[in-house]
């Protein structure tokens, strides 16, 4: 039988840019893989002679190995053969007595058969799952809010380009003289959002049909005369926490078919806000999602090969992973609960009419949901 | 025995952003995980529906299936209980009747074992790793040439305005009337990078005592009379291949120690440089590096937790990954073949002195190396 204590023994082995969990629990960020073991409390964190003096000022663990000072004697006690990764974690479970560790799912398997060869028992699990980062700290939500602030001047800079570019011929957009394409905006956000302290990974500016898969990034000139979406999620370098909103702009002015999937998507936000609380279940907030499209007549379907309507989920949790736990998914049980950052993002998508996704992020609150973003919903730019 | 036939039944599951050979052999970039199955060279592409009009538009496999579309026959063929994950794999391998695949050493464990539970063999093997990217086609070294270009540019941009800046008191420099840090200098690197498309990740520089740790990114003011280390890796967003170079900088007057320490630095360059041909072993070129320089007298140690001297490898590999094989360090008992590309970047490192690491690329050829970065050595900006 597991024992609570037995439970709380972690190995972590990976690099903490990707991921998440790793850099929760060491408060260390690295361009290389880590060891962290977690010992019932205790955190030991092995790096290179690379990192470890960085490590010593800034990690937050209760032990620095610095891997090259135990190499040698750890090679002496397992022998030779094993990878230098597993002589390290070999070595620091016998100083602690540990027979037993959970992994994470993503724990690299030939590692794994290395370590269950020596005995030692892996156990990919939730458990090794670091769910603390599930309920977010009033810091780490002040920590997604300045994230989110970073957002929300890059859209706004990107709806008042779209708005001031001339419309030349067949609609092409342009900017000082030049074509305006998808990359330029791209660029665009990408530096002010460096500037201030962030990365913008991958921005979408995706116009027309190319919309319609939801995670193409843009190219080429943009247009008036069709919806141009705008998804924004940059991280915060100090912080490292993402922020994540999406508006849909309109050059010119938009035919009824446009007007009503803004509408649509809109409206099927608003239900979504509304029924966000502790105590919902995530996986009943979708359902209303894609029962209010239905009602409306908007299908999901695949037909030949493509995608159309609403087909992808109403939204993701938020933190110090761009997409982590709880997503807001067709029949997602998790329970919303006080503290939870969730995306909240329907959208539909229909090759000729084009694609529109709505998103702003909020944190779980009783009784109801908090706005951590307040972006305006203003998307005609005539 | 293993036949030929069965060494190419290869499969991998992961983000194609943190995977070069998943991008390498699918040609397809995109934010999520991805599963491909490379049978007897046929590559089979799964990807969602999120990604499937993209990828059809533009990854270089055979053939692409959606999850989706295939996710129900598989639940009933293998029953529940099993994540989606699994079911695609198992139901791919059974359609091209396969039983057992070479995968990665970081595929995830959890989904390893429960392929494993369902019979499939999995390997993980140096055979899956796809070697073929080790020997650069003139078109991928046309690719690395080009992301060096824009490291040169960013390189010149930092040397210049280093020696435009104005000197305040205690030697803190000075630009635009504002103390010069050396996250403004990253914020200027990383912005002349976007504008020439490629993404600069987490550039280096480090003046003084900041500077012997390699990995520290470097803060707060940057001095005259102290060496900064300017080392840039960017990487192209349309190729995805690396640039990786480093100068070290002085502004004002080095003292004798510091000019010695660059000249060592150079020096041993240059024997690498001269040494690295088609034929020669990894290995060897990093012993001559450790060599000249102990021979100068710079010795390697640790002291007090402190790592001094020379105590990184000579160089590494450079494609879509920025750090791959060949690795140019203790042992390495690779031979070096045309075709490689290369960083060649020795370093020494004295707090008190300062650090200075000097590092081009070359790309590997019969009789010696090509230089593909062609940026002066001029360090001292009076």
């Amino acid at each position: 039988m597991k024992t609570e204590n037995e439970a709380l023994v972690r190995l972590f082995h990976d690099n903490p840019e990707n991921a998440p969990d790793l850099l929760y629990l060491s408060g260390f960020m690295a361009p290389d893989a880590l060891t962290l073991l977690e010992v019932r409390g205790t955190k030991v964190l092995a790096v290179s002679p690379l990192e470890y003096g960085r490590a010593v000022k800034t990690a937050k663990v209760d032990r620095i190995v610095d891997t090259a000072s135990i190499l040698p004697a750890a090679k002496a006690s397992f022998g030779d053969g094993l990878s230098p990764e597993s002589l390290i974690i070999l070595s620091l479970c016998k100083e602690y007595g540990v027979g037993r560790v959970e992994v994470p799912r993503v724990f690299p398997v030939a590692l794994a058969d290395e370590l269950r060869r020596k005995g030692l028992e892996l156990h990919p699990s939730a458990s090794a799952q670091v769910n603390e980062r599930l309920l977010k700290s009033e810091s780490e939500v002040e920590h997604i809010r300045d994230a989110v602030r970073i957002t929300e001047d890059a859209l706004a800079m990107v709806r008042e380009r779209l708005g001031a570019a001339s419309v030349g011929k067949d609609g092409v957009l342009y900017w000082g003289g030049e074509v305006l394409t998808a990359e330029r905006v791209h660029v665009w956000v990408e530096t002010l959002c460096l500037e201030k302290g962030a990365v913008a990974h991958h921005p979408i500016v995706a116009g027309g049909d190319q919309a319609c898969d939801p995670h193409e990034r843009g190219s080429g000139p943009l247009r008036a005369g069709e919806l141009i979406i705008v998804d924004l999620f940059p991280r915060s370098k100090s912080s490292h926490y993402w922020g994540d909103l999406t508006r849909t702009f309109f050059k010119g002015k938009p035919g009824m078919e446009q007007r009503k999937l803004v509408d649509a998507v809109r409206s099927a936000q608003l239900i979504a806000l509304d029924r966000i609380a502790d105590g919902v279940v995530a996986g009943d907030v979708h359902a209303e999602v894609e029962s209010h499209f239905n009602s409306l007549g908007y299908r999901s379907e695949v037909s030949g090969g493509t995608y159309t309507g609403f087909f992808h989920g109403t939204g993701h949790g938020l933190g110090l992973d761009i997409h982590e736990a709880p997503r807001l998914g067709r029949n997602v049980p998790v329970v919303l609960r006080s503290g939870m950052v969730v995306t909240v993002e329907p959208g539909l998508y229909y090759p000729g009419v084009g694609g529109c996704r709505i998103e702003d992020d909020v944190v779980v609150r009783a009784g109801g949901c908090e706005l951590l973003s307040h972006f305006d919903y203003d998307w005609i730019l005539d």
